[in-house]
């Protein structure tokens, strides 16, 4: 199974693991790639000095391409921006905010850019500045999302850009990669199924958290501030939610809550204070696996429900 | 193009026109009905005696099978759960609440009862009490909407119960059906895109706003409230979205602030006070057609890409 974006990036399969700050390390991400698929390192909010580290580590672990996640809004963002052309990274994908005034640079050191976009408005402005392709996510994602769903928005953002679309949001079988080509994707980007892969190094209680999850336990927090967080309802993030209904309490007040507790979910599992991301296709994740077990299941799932859907409705009805 | 959906419905194509309060009359359902998929009338808030008018305007409009959506939050849901017994109605579809109560009449009448649920497990309940099928509905659809989008929530309601599923929010063009269909969908239910088919009779300004509306431009209403409106953005709608977020306005003050103002919208244009529900593919309705044109260009559109995509990501790969 291939298509325009394994093509351009060159990789086996047209997948992307999403990066996730704290989370896409250089094990996941080399585990990812060594599979056929794109890993993808996050940089989050972490100094270049980190970021290169893992860099240099995913290079001895894997020969194959992998990328690396610019969140614009870090305050390392201009340093990982002049990292990844030393570091000689093959793929950025960028994320909370307009890449436009790095993309020369990279698109010039031959890297392949592919900002994350909520609307298509922003997907139009990517292209506009020299991005190979979008990745289209819908606010069913985990993380930082925004409102519109990967089912509204990819087939928008395929009718408004030339360049190839990615989805993401929603996706963790088979049925979601088919699904997204159908509305017009050419590859996927996977976040939420690549938490309980072997090689993810979160703590267990969160990976539990993922595998229990049910279709109703996410809930986006964040959203009177402007800038709506998906995690899994617990205690923490149900307050959030109740507090954003609170007048009383400012914004600034309101923005530090949730300083912090992210790290406390990946690292120490911490169930009270921790801040548990994940997408709402949560509910369908229900065992940890190895990366490659996850990349081989996401292609046997998509050729087999695309052979047989076209059967079913097509050929049945023109019979 | 069919499915066990129409094999069930008697009806062509596996197609439902969503029942939209004040909207979903009998000439829009009939239209719908006689270019082969399934017109359902909207019974809303509507009294019995009105509701069975239409029902009976239709039956001189069509000789196919029509249905009738119940919103089991109206004060007469018990008259017209009788109505639909007594007018031999060959669908009900169910909207706002369990209907577990009424469907041993119902299906001993011979009709088929088909809930909208937003969740896995009102999908489970639904079954339970022995409904024929379940609509599936995601967040992204118009009106009185859940928190799970399609793309999440349709294959974790096909995995958990046996009967069909059909998909409903963010389909407006054969992308779509063919994405739900991937999902595991047997069929699909529609909504916005039959806002502007010329046989719906809303005012002009209201099917001008679903033509001009961009990706971005809907919004949900009601959150706090814990039973979520989508809608068009307007001056209206956005003072709603902020006045959820002031505790001094009481929930009964922000409840009694929406009545009455989707009749303002469907039936005077009222672009100051209307509230104009659409679903978030709104962006992707750009023109008035007639319902047998919309339903034509869903089923073309539906075989091309079915056609086309397995070929391209599946031939491609294997070769």
């Amino acid at each position: 199974m291939s298509s325009i974006i394994s093509d351009i990036l060159n990789i086996r399969y047209p997948i992307l693991q999403g990066g996730m700050a704290w989370i896409s390390d250089a094990t996941l991400a080399a585990a990812v790639s060594n599979a056929g698929a794109l890993g993808i390192i996050a940089g989050g909010n972490a100094p270049a000095a980190v970021v290169g580290e893992e860099i240099r580590k995913a290079k001895k672990l894997t020969d194959k391409p992998f990328g690396v996640n610019i969140m614009l809004i870090s305050p390392h963002a201009d340093d990982i921006a002049r990292l990844v052309i030393d570091e000689n990274v093959k793929v950025v994908t960028t994320g909370a905010g307009n890449p436009s005034k790095y993309i020369k640079a990279w698109t010039e050191a031959g890297i392949t850019v592919i900002p994350v976009v909520p609307s298509v408005g922003l997907a139009k402005m990517a292209q506009r500045s020299g991005a190979a392709a979008v990745i289209a996510e819908g606010g069913e994602a985990g993380g930082h999302v925004g409102e519109i769903t990967t089912m509204a928005l990819v087939p928008q953002v395929c009718d408004a850009v030339d360049i190839p679309v990615i989805a993401a949001g929603g996706i963790a079988d088979g049925r979601g990669v088919a699904a997204a080509f159908m509305l017009g994707a050419k590859g996927v980007q996977i976040g939420t199924r690549f938490l309980v892969a072997k090689e993810c190094g979160i703590h267990q209680n969160y990976k539990d958290k993922v595998i229990k999850a049910k279709d109703i336990d996410t809930i986006a927090t964040g959203k009177r501030l402007g800038h709506p967080v998906r995690s899994i309802k617990t205690a923490f993030s149900r307050g959030l939610f109740a507090k954003e209904y609170d007048s009383a309490i400012s914004n600034e007040e309101l923005e530090s809550l949730g300083a912090g507790s992210l790290k406390l979910a990946v690292v120490d599992g911490d169930n009270e204070n921790g801040c548990f991301l994940a997408g709402q296709i949560a509910g369908l994740v229900k065992k940890e696996e190895s990366a490659k077990e996850i990349i081989d299941d996401l292609i046997a799932g998509t050729k087999a429900v695309l052979g047989k859907v076209s059967e079913e409705f097509v050929q049945k009805g023109q019979g």
